[in-house]
Parts: structure tokens; sequence; C-alpha cells
């Protein structure tokens, strides 16, 4: 029922290059294509789903698919699913108008320095949604938030916290009011820290952390006080304690 | 430098059945492999490296591999490595014989209920150990902690904390004068749990939960406040949450 041009066309989207160009990403599985069709954030582009899947499902779900709905079989699927618990369906959704600016007044705003590792991305945009946080500012070089892993794994919080790609470095000397915190392995412990909910807050990437230049435009470092033996922490998990940490 | 079957070999241990049948299990890269090997936690078995990489280790990295070190080429490694991070080496290390059993006493427990991800697992196990968190049970469902992909998200804490498979049910009901905290999304905010040091945490499958009467078997449950709209909170970052509150 489709084309291999249509086959070749989700397989590009694997690639930023391709997904800048049509200015769409990918999202798979029933659980996170329904809830981003539910939520209206992104405009969906084209369904693909086996008939066994669509008959099960809500008229109001069906209906927010049209007209864009391909009924596919299973060895179809196969060619363009890449998750093995993403089975019955793959949906294409036109990517949101970036934010112009933000606004970092009265709220926790989360500053990620060159995020690579997509997972950890996607869970931290799930982490951000959780706790409230509106705005994540990324360096140019954080991992792409359309990438299908990070859509995967933010489980449809993609559209709910706003992603700008900026220098960070600059963005962070314009917003001079705000306190900046960086998390750092040798910083003050974390329950001392001076927050208020009106702060900036710094993770770095997962192997060299946050970089010099950064680490010194912020106010204070802090750190998760370790008890045990492990080297570091997931950069997400991190981002997790301090963001419940700030909010608690 | 390698046989046809030393690859079928390697390839095998990415299934449990093989695994368990060896007593083995399979790490890759530089920094994970090092560790593993400097940490003496695990026997290794045999090494497969590129020699570009073996020149520039320490003799004593090196003292440590022998005599399991084969060099190889890279259209070797390839064959064997399942991490594009992983480039370099490939190691296979004997099991540890698993502890028979554990005490509570004094201490925080982590149980947990049919974590089925990989990533989260391992995230889980590293946390862990990053917080001193001595011993996880996990239930019989539980991913095996062999998993190629649970060992990478280990980043070597795999052997410093110890996991046992068990009838959790039984187990909790065992531990009777332990109390027992599980995380749901229904419970007493996380700040207000009556914690002390000696306690058990209780984490749910990623997405079902925790199961009924293992619920049942909790003395509370606790919740980390929600302030935005996110369903859930990943598995692993809901854990972590819940050792930094403990501890912290």
């Amino acid at each position: 029922m489709f084309s291999k041009s249509t086959i070749k066309y989700i397989q590009s989207l694997q690639h930023k290059k391709f997904r800048d160009e049509y200015n769409v990403f990918v999202a798979e599985g029933p659980k996170l294509v329904t809830e981003l069709l539910l939520s209206n954030d992104f405009s969906v582009k084209a369904v693909f789903a086996l008939q066994s899947w669509v008959d099960g499902l809500d008229a109001a779900i069906v209906a927010s698919m049209q007209p864009c709905l391909t009924i596919i079989k299973d060895f179809e699927l196969e060619k363009i699913a890449h998750y093995t618990t993403a089975n019955n369906v793959v949906a294409v959704f036109g990517k949101r108008k970036p934010v112009s600016s933000i606004s970092c007044k009265n709220k926790t705003t989360l500053v990620l320095d060159d995020i690579q590792d997509p997972g950890n991305f996607g869970t931290i945009i799930r982490t951000a949604d959780w706790f409230g946080i509106e705005n994540i500012i990324c360096s140019a070089n954080t991992v792409d938030m359309y990438n299908p892993k990070v859509v995967q794994s933010t489980m449809a919080s993609l559209g709910r916290v706003n992603v700008v790609y900026t220098d960070i470095l600059q963005w962070l000397q314009e917003n001079k009011g705000i306190k900046k915190f960086a998390a750092t392995l040798n910083g003050k412990p974390l329950k001392e820290m001076s927050s208020t909910k009106e702060c900036i807050i710094i993770i770095g990437n997962e192997s060299k952390g946050i970089s010099k230049d950064v680490i010194e435009s912020a106010d204070e470092k802090i750190t998760i006080p370790k008890l045990g033996k492990a080297e570091s922490l997931n950069a997400a998990v991190a981002a997790a304690i301090i963001l419940y940490a700030v909010s608690n």
C-alpha cells in the first residue's frame, strides 16, 4: 500500500539533515503516536498503521489521523519501524516553530551544555515536563530534539517544553539577574544550594561535564553528594535530582 | 587473528541463555573494560582489542589482561562490537557468584518489580552505587543484570552492588521489621515520607508500575510531586530522586 519512495522518505528522517529539510520528524508506537495526535502540539503529516490496531481505536483518534492515514501490512511496517516496542504505527509530524525568545522570570530554566545521548535528552525533556519546567536552553552541539530516540524517550512531553538551541555562553551572559547553578562533581552539596524558584540550572556533557567558560559564568557550583563509589551520575539522573531539589 | 567460532561465541553472549550456560558476560569500550579490569570485581576471560589502543595503555592495565589478550583488526572488531562508542575493545568477564543472603539492617535497600528496560536497570545500578546502596532485590522477571545494555549503562558499578533475583513478594514478607515504601503515582509526597536510613524502596515496571500484591505489602505509598504535565517519570529517574531524598 505504499511506495519505495515513501519508505525511503521515512528512513531518511532518521537523519537530521532530512528532518531539517522537510521540517518534520518521526514518532513510533501506539502510546506515543496517539498522545501526540491528541495533544495537538504538532501537526500530523502521515500515519502508517496496521488495520488491526486502527480497528481498536476510539473514533476521535482515528478522526485526528485523517486525511493522513495509510493502512499498511506487517512486512511494510517492518521496513519503516526502528523500535521493537513500536509495532502497529509509525507517524510523521511537522516540527513546531521554535520560540524566538523566552523569559526566565519567576521560573526555573534548564541549560544543557552539549548533551549527546538522545535517550538522556529525551528523559530530561520528560522530567522537565513533570516538574513544570517551561524552557530548556541547549548549546548548538546538543543532540537534535527531533532525533527519533529523543522523541521516543520524551513520552509525548516534547510539545510541552520549549527547546531553544543557541550560544549558551552568550545567553547566560544576557540573563544577568538570574542566579545560575552549575552541576559539577566538586560544588556545594545540593541541599545547601541557595535556590529560589527563579534560577538557571546548568547540566553538562555526559563525559566532559560543563565547559570551562560556562562554569565560570555560573554563580554557584552544586553537587549531589556521593555516598558510594560510582564515578559519576547519568546526566538525566543528575538533572532530575536537581529539579526535584529546586522544586521541593 | 580470531576464528569464526570465536565470533559466534561472542555474538551468542547477547542472549541470556548462553551467558548463563557459559557463566560469562560481555563489556565493550575502553572506559568500561579498563574499569572492570582494574576493579577486580570480575575475572577476565578474554579481551579482543586493537593494537593502537593497547599501545597507549598503562603497563598495569595491559598486565591485567594477560594471558587473555588477543589483538584484532578493525574489521574483526566490527563483527563482535555492538556499540559505536565501543571502539577499540570487547572483553568477556566471568559472572560473580550471586550472594546467597543479604541483610537490610541499618541500610537502604532497593526492590525492583519487573524493570524491563536494560538502560533503566543499568542506570539504577549506577545510581545505587553513587548513593552507597549495597543491595538490589529484583523480581524474577526483571531484565538480566548481565544483558549487554545493562552492563554498558552501569559504567562499572556492576561489581559494587549486589543484585539478587528472587520472589520479591515472599522476600518482602520475610523482612517484616523494615519499613517499606512503594513508589506510586498516588502516594504521600516524597518529602513527607517517614524515612529512616533503614528502609526498603520499591520501584515498579516502566508501564505497569508495581504489582498489586507488592504494593499491598508496603507500609507507605510515596510520590514525587508533579508540577507539570508529564504522565509519569522514567523508572530510573524516579528511583534516583527517591534515593537522593532518603539519603539527604
